[in-house]
């Protein structure tokens, strides 16, 4: 009896993220992973984009977070279609969690799907939930030291958003040995300063990410 | 035969951690464990410390990263002894990773020591380390709403430091919705608002802790 060797078997969850893909591409809504420190603006990212991008893109949301729902109530004023995974002590989003709240997504009636991860510049980065692009937000208030200190985040992601570039004047944030630091160690990765606080640089943002959408 | 019922066993890790707090306790070194998201401020209040105990208490450091040793090189140029341990990918320190650290670090020659964990507001408040207190540092720009999104973390520590209150004038940050938030889930929590740029409100912070060492 000849003896089968299985190659490259994917791990539950990656198996699990590609099943996830493959429904959103067969939906054509393009998903995107917005991962980043407690309080580095994942919220307030996902709502300057979502008024960016208003009238042009119908966009949905998967909100991630240890217990609450505060963030979801927020994203669902505007009538924007949210889904609240409450992971109960997961510091992660898992391929698993994303594919039991797509049942509750609309996937007819959206083209863009933003899933905000736990706030964690560790585990995140390990787990595939089945997307299309991984970005990081990095506040300027943490330093511009975290690539250093959390360098499988900023190897995986696709972009990087430096925000609170309001802030900058009352810091010490050196934003080019921030961004060589970057592209030490991810030349590929796009790097867009922000301010959801005045929405400075989010049309950037914005163009960047209808041009992977194919509408740029 | 008498069947015996082993009760009360306590995990690997927490019996890691009682050795290494009996270990403390028979050297004298009265130990902290200083949690925080990354960027909070965890080495600047660790640096802050030593300054303002200067003369007056001997003082350790082991340094968690994942990877790195910006920090441990920091605290190491005034000549304060610091091991770092880098946990290669771990988002958190555990008891065991503690117990190798201390083997390295001259507990005859201190009177306390502080451990900065990996920063991650989740994982690391799941581990006790062996240590006397736990606290965590909250920076304001990271917002008000913390307490409710990472709540273990807020309820295990002994004391929460308000940090980066010098950028106060230029945020929306609630001071009294987050006291009372920690209050809330921690009403033994003693708060502490500090800046470490600035050195506003160290004093309160090392004279509380002169106080729990029995030194006050």
């Amino acid at each position: 009896m000849e003896i089968k060797v299985l190659k490259d078997i994917l791990s539950a969850n990656d198996q699990i993220a590609q099943r996830n893909r493959e429904l959103l591409n067969s939906k054509g809504v393009f998903t995107v992973n917005v991962m980043a420190s407690p309080g580095a603006g994942k919220t307030s990212l996902i709502l300057q984009t979502i008024k960016s991008l208003k009238g042009k893109i119908k966009i949905g949301v998967i909100e991630g977070d240890i217990r609450s729902s505060i963030d979801a109530e927020l994203i669902n004023k505007d009538g924007t279609p949210v889904v609240q995974i409450n992971t109960g002590g997961e510091c992660h989003l898992d391929a698993n969690m994303i594919a039991n709240a797509l049942g509750n997504v609309p996937l007819q009636d959206i083209e863009l799907l933003i899933i905000e991860n736990v706030g964690n510049l560790v585990c995140p980065a390990e787990f595939d939930v089945g997307v299309h692009k991984r970005v990081v937000i990095a506040s300027t208030p943490e330093g511009d030291d975290k690539p250093f200190k959390y360098p499988l985040m900023f190897d995986v992601v696709d972009a990087v958003l430096i925000n609170k570039i309001d802030l900058l004047p009352y810091l010490n944030f050196d934003m080019d040995a921030f961004s060589r630091a970057i592209k030490g160690m991810n030349e590929k990765a796009e790097i867009f300063p922000v301010s959801c606080t005045t929405g400075e640089g989010i049309e950037q943002w914005t163009s960047w990410l209808l041009a992977q959408m194919g509408r740029g």
